[in-house]
């Protein structure tokens, strides 16, 4: 019997000797590798926490005490050590365990997460109701991966000089941001270590210098040297008091720190060093490239970002004052090549959605072309700063959404299902939808084209074969796929195109329309199709969306034309595969041939 | 003749002496009260930054250079010296000159801005540009009023440790916030100045010590202590040359220190002390009361945020556990009493709208009843968090929205026109509108009934008599305040409210709705009034609107209902009066009434 198999309790975990807690380790991270290997998941970052993990079961009881993960990536062992052991093989797979931290998923769960840089402020709330209430807990706020260095994180941890008790932060010092971490308070955090030569330096001094009057003076001088040196320690001045730096692996010697920081109750930031994808020897060597991987390990086949680099190094021979931004997604959007091939025109903020945006708007302004890459789930960080900086200037900065659309396994933290309904009611603003990647790389051109913000989104996922036959031009028209009569299918991206072809496929003599611009519409074509039954699909949330535009298109010109809507339920869409999403809201051959006249 | 009416071109400053300048700065001074006592405007934060722009414009050629600043409400001395001078006294009027900068309005204005944050991304961009087409300009980032902590900031001040050359950022330190500054990272860079002590110790060493061995140990000791005081220094960790502190006032000095900065070439932070409001006696002592003033210095009247201390201490005695949040906004959204009566149940973070909102959502899930005040314009910072944070977790957090809708001489940078567009979207989120303070008290407290997260939303200006016949209930329903035939008005909030009834005034026989929800809508009304001509009025962009709601009720209902849809035109709406914009955006009697039938 393994060990894991006699946890019942996650307190259990406390009986253990130190063997037996190292091998606790080792069965967490064989399940974990084993899991990922089947499932999919972050891999490396899951890894690098395991001992961290174990250790603060030995000295917390997560029971009563809370604990906050940033991003979430790094809770596969927590999740296990509490109550889902049991059902960890359903990890990221329909109706299992979430790769996230999820409130609705257990009470162990104190915090939803899944974007970077919420830990701090939920966790100070967490502890300010604790001290309101006079309740008695422990909030233990674990943060990794460079997401302390997002601006939230940095909000939060600064509003105030005063922290509460019985509150740590763990710092998860991996050197890594999802890719490497060029962060200034990074480098700040890591020299704090510092201090330790004035430690030396200190007991030199008691040692070798007398009472003489230079030594007398010497000790005076030592007080103020402190006095400077705590004043100007980046961590103490955030009322925290810094302790480290210690081995993340080390499950002896995590477990003595966090019992001293435990009884102390004074606000604490705890700094550990760990190997992301720790116990993994492929993952430990290439931590980027396993920092969330498909079932079988594989990196993610991603048919768009897949092919970004070769297109940004096409464009940037016809642009050559092209600049590609990124926020900490370099690998995911697909950027790497470029960012090799033209380092001096790329730029990786780090997890830092709202300066990318910003600065791609001071870029803009001074006369370079940036494209900024990022996820539609974490564009949602930069909703204002593209209303406020980018539309209102009419800037030309292009915003190329990755993961635009369902998902899948990753979930409702990072669906990309909004997009469409937080840009579409930007004023100045174009936003385009490719079908493939042909498509894609003519819209790009065309947007630097334009002169004016451009949103471009696309999916995840495999490539689907869908041949265009009309290029778009600057006449930002609609393709016609098929020309029929009586009903016309609106078909927004890749995957909308793909079922829409299935319904031309068994129905025939409908029009079908690959409607490649969401901003602005298609009058044209929407005023020669006025008098057929449309039916518009696209992977976004109703409200706001592509559907309601050409809803009120009709309306605003007076036409009766019958609207049929597919779009997703208003409602946070779980983990579960595409295809599983698309049925599970209505994106299917039966459910649009019933709305067929 | 004035020396403000000799400056043609603004290098004419250069040739100014010292008392000159002087004079130039009281003569702004002069202009800036008298123009803000007639407009409205940001009193005190203009008046302490005269010196330190005059001072600027001696040093360095705006011409070439560029000033980025953060928030704006520091550039009315940069705009008059400038190309705007001749027309200041049209400042935040119609047609006349914005209240903050605005690149359309002037190519002086390098970058426009209005919110907190976004200055040293959009200088960084500036920078990457210059350098990356070799051109040659120097850019100054002028940042205050606490704005320098503001995430955005954080993120861009901190992604890399590197800075570029011919960069300043002027950190003008009022010692105040909108409120009073109370962040971390502010003690931190006041404290910066103690490495004078350092620098006065180093020279008390040199003096005394002789070339003994101690001595020698002590020099080499110097030397350490030296670096270790550089490691630690916030400013200088982040690649920045620490400059300071400074009289903000001293005009000789500036034009020193910022001639030695620009000489060096070095990526300066330049550290200044100014005081707000300085050179008018009543705005130096209370220049909280005087950050924002409306004509006739008066500050705003605002019928809304007046009521809400008195409301929320009601409401306290009901509601143990409520506790009020908001950022950085304290009296502007009503505050200010509640705060001093319940300081233990209130938390301002600061300029940190991202961290308002999760916090609230840690204090939730801690048991408590947050409710956090912040205008519409800044809530966009947070719609992230709420859909993230709040929403997907269906937390119990109640989100009171002021300044909803037009918002007059503010201008496009602070209109409150979007916030139905990126809400009305997210799943499990209820948005209540009320047409009067006795409709919003009920709402409050219904809001934390439902337990789930609510939005409220409700404009500035002045009160508008409405009177409630229906008090709202746990069936959220709407209110008829008129029954007729034929066509049906659905008012969203106070002066939408007052056109309906200006419209059933002269025509009568009509349906008029206090549509009080707007999500979720009111089902069992619509149906009622299905057949007849429905007409909606609400101050939010078409565009994932109200309207657009109500419209795709009836469609998914399979009702033909005309829906009429009176909203904000699809752009930004500069400043002019409130009244003024209502009109230009089709929010007049002779306009409804044309849509009725």
């Amino acid at each position: 019997m393994s060990i894991l198999e006699t946890i019942n309790n996650c307190n259990d975990i406390k009986k253990l000797n130190i063997n037996e807690l190292k091998t606790l380790s080792n069965e967490l991270r064989d399940l974990i590798i084993e899991t990922t290997r089947l499932n999919g998941g972050h891999l490396a970052s899951n890894l690098g926490t395991v001992d961290l993990i174990v250790a603060l079961f030995y000295v917390f009881d997560f029971n009563k005490d809370k604990i906050i993960f940033d991003v979430g990536h790094q809770s596969y062992a927590y999740k296990i050590l509490t109550d889902r052991f049991k059902n960890f093989s359903t990890l990221r797979t329909e109706g299992g365990i979430s790769g996230f931290p999820d409130s609705f998923e257990s009470n162990y769960d104190a915090f939803s997460s899944g974007h970077a840089g919420t830990s701090i402020s939920a966790s100070l709330g967490y502890c300010f109701s604790r001290d309101y209430l006079n309740q008695n807990y422990y909030v233990v706020n674990m943060v990794g991966d460079a997401s302390f260095f997002n601006g939230e994180n940095l909000e939060a941890i600064t509003y105030s000089d005063k922290k509460p008790n019985d509150f740590i932060v763990i710092f998860n010092d991996n050197g890594m941001s999802i890719d490497k971490n060029t962060n200034a308070f990074y480098k700040v955090v890591s020299k704090v270590t510092t201090t330790k030569k004035y430690n030396s330096f200190n007991n030199f001094l008691g040692r070798t210098i007398g009472k003489c009057f230079i030594g007398k003076m010497l000790m005076r001088f030592k007080l103020f040297l402190k006095r400077s040196l705590t004043l100007n320690t980046f961590i103490d001045s955030l009322g925290l008091k810094y302790v480290g730096v210690f081995d993340g692996h080390d499950i002896k010697t995590l477990i003595k720190i966090l019992n001293n920081v435990k009884q102390s109750k004074n606000a604490t930031f705890l700094h550990i060093k760990t190997k992301k994808g720790k116990g993994y020897n492929e993952a430990e060597e290439n931590s980027s490239k396993f920092h969330g991987v498909s079932a079988n390990l594989e990196k993610s086949n991603n048919y768009f970002s897949n092919n970004v680099s070769q297109i940004m190094c096409k464009l940037k021979e016809k642009t050559p004052n092209l600049v590609a931004i990124t926020a900490g997604m370099k690998d995911g959007v697909g950027l790497t090549d470029f960012a090799k091939i033209h380092a001096s025109s790329f730029v990786d903020v780090g997890i830092a959605e709202e300066c990318s945006i910003t600065l791609a708007g001071g870029m803009a302004k001074g006369g370079l072309k940036p494209i900024v890459f990022i996820y539609s789930t974490f564009l949602q960080r930069g909703y204002d700063q593209i209303l406020h900086d980018i539309c209102m200037q009419n800037l030309p900065v292009v915003i190329c959404i990755d993961r635009a659309g369902f998902v899948g396994s990753d979930g409702k933290t990072h669906q990309g299902l909004f997009d469409v309904s937080f840009l579409s009611h930007l004023p100045n603003l174009t936003i385009f939808a490719p079908k493939n990647i042909s498509e894609f790389e003519v819209m790009l051109e065309l947007a630097i084209k334009l002169n004016s913000p451009v949103c471009i989104r696309y999916p995840n996922g495999e490539k689907i074969a869908l041949e265009t036959t009309e290029t778009i031009n600057e006449q930002l028209s609609w393709e016609y796929v098929n020309k029929g009569k009586n009903n016309t299918i609106l078909a927004v991206g890749p995957r909308m195109n793909e079922l829409a072809l299935k319904v031309l496929n068994e129905v025939k003599d409908i029009n079908v329309i690959n409607a490649r611009t969401i901003k602005p519409l298609d009058a044209k074509i929407l005023l020669e199709i006025k008098n057929t039954n449309v039916i518009t699909l696209e992977e976004n949330v109703k409200q706001g969306g592509f559907g309601a535009m050409v809803l009120n298109f009709y309306k605003e010109n007076n036409h009766n034309t019958n609207v049929n809507i597919v779009a997703v339920k208003d409602d946070f869409i779980n983990h579960a595969s595409i295809h599983s999403q698309l049925i599970s809201n209505g994106f299917t051959l039966e459910n649009i041939k019933k709305l067929l006249i």
